[in-house]
């Protein structure tokens, strides 16, 4: 692993790194905000998963999280948005392929061999910085978050693992996928045609059939209402319709005149981080 | 004039504009941030000067400003930093031509006829925003700021029309260009061999020659100590040096393990937004 590039900010450390990944079988690139408190402390970590077209850079550069970050203590973890490389396949269009990973393992080929986002978020990346970062980060509080694709990503692998995660923070997120054109043009090619291997990626179908809604980590969702996407991709009413039926804490907040860019991620990113913070016990 | 991008942001708005500019003699691009307060008040504006390889778009993007101006109900106004197109003079560097204006009145061909960012800046840009958005800013109240090229843009523009800008902050910037590589070839180049003709453009200069010194408009100036610049091309000495002399008011704050970047800028222009507010009667 090295680093490549590091900029002091907010008195802590916005570092990128390069590593090579068993996971996906290619180097992969993530960002790694550490604040000034993780210089004497362990600190917990937030995950930031981004969408379609981002790698690990966009957040960094425009969600200007780092401000409340160093303010609470704690680390945020962005990784890129899919396998990325020459020998990695990819299609001539902006919702497949490489920055598009939807945080799936992909099951098809050719896209099997290097698209295992979900594997590589949810343990190669974590051990990772459980190996590297010890002494800077607790990876025994956790929370993700994510926007768009990434906020499909941060409440599938939230969900699937309330023991890890404390809290889901999600912007504008795909939070129905198997019933969106993206979802069912990324997981037709990743997935195949059997729409029961859908299901384990889609976070209104799991959080409708889970046996104890009340133990699911708590979802903060920020919507826009002028956000292009909103009717056609992304669905926050079915994953509300899902968490009552559970019996489960999403709470979704509908904004008046916010698109869905990083112009609307940074006016509310300060009270996600604090969301998530709260139930990390900070 | 047109609208060509538009966000809502922290309550207000993030807009994108192109006109024709007179001065330039080709089509500009500038943003402006309209924070909440401006849907019923006439409000204070900032001009916002960017530096060598910027548009208008990277403080925008990457500064965190908004947040500040929103909580003080400040207008920012960010120019690009050249005339550009197909038919405007260029150079095949990244620091002279499009992208390296420099904020200079060009005298010399065939630089001189669009490269005249000094009086877009001064006299065209206010212009403008009085005439289209005379109902939301307040062209009696301005103060001016830049990083880099656009700290010793801010720097000269303020120093020289200390009637119109209440206070002046900088980032990095370059302090003393006519003793330095960046300023001396962009000044050969766009202002010809003459140095005096230089001297109008060199902040240090200015200010050590200024009749009253303590007239001017207050100076803050912001410079990592690790940036890469700092030693060959900043020289924020020369200025201190200048400032002693005049009687005039600069206070530079070095920051240890800051380098040159928009981290630097968003971990201080909080500050700086507050500064120049408290200047403009905010």
């Amino acid at each position: 692993m090295k680093v490549i590039d590091e900029h002091r900010s907010f008195g802590g450390w916005q570092r990128r790194y390069t590593h090579h990944s068993k996971t996906c079988g290619c180097d992969m690139t993530f960002a790694l905000y550490l604040p000034p408190a993780a210089e004497h402390d362990r600190v917990p970590v937030v995950y930031w998963l981004s969408g379609l077209t981002c790698t690990d850079e966009n957040f960094v550069n425009k969600a200007g999280a780092q401000r409340v970050a160093a303010e609470l203590g704690i680390a945020i973890v962005a990784p890129d948005t899919s396998p990325r490389g020459e020998d990695v396949a990819d299609e001539d269009v902006y919702d497949l392929g490489q920055g598009a990973g939807f945080y799936v393992n992909a099951t098809q080929s050719p896209w099997s061999t290097h698209y295992r986002m979900y594997d590589y978020v949810v343990t190669e990346l974590p051990d990772l910085l459980a190996d590297r970062f010890g002494e800077q980060v607790d990876l025994s509080r956790e929370a993700i978050a994510g926007h768009s694709m990434g906020g499909h990503g941060a409440l599938v692998i939230g969900l699937r693992n309330p023991d890890r995660f404390a809290a889901i923070s999600a912007f504008s997120a795909i939070c129905n996928p198997v019933a969106v054109p993206w979802g069912e043009k990324a997981f037709s090619t990743y997935l195949g045609d059997d729409r029961k291997a859908w299901a384990e990626y889609d976070a209104s179908d799991l959080m409708a059939h889970a046996d104890h809604g009340a133990a699911l980590p708590p979802v903060l969702l920020e919507q826009g209402l002028a956000d292009g996407f909103l009717e056609e991709q992304l669905k926050p009413e079915a994953l509300e319709q899902a968490a009552e039926k559970a019996g489960a804490s999403v709470e979704v907040r509908r904004r008046e005149g916010y698109d869905h860019s990083y112009f609307f991620i940074a006016t509310f990113i300060d009270e996600h981080l604090r969301f998530l913070a709260r139930y990390m016990g900070v």
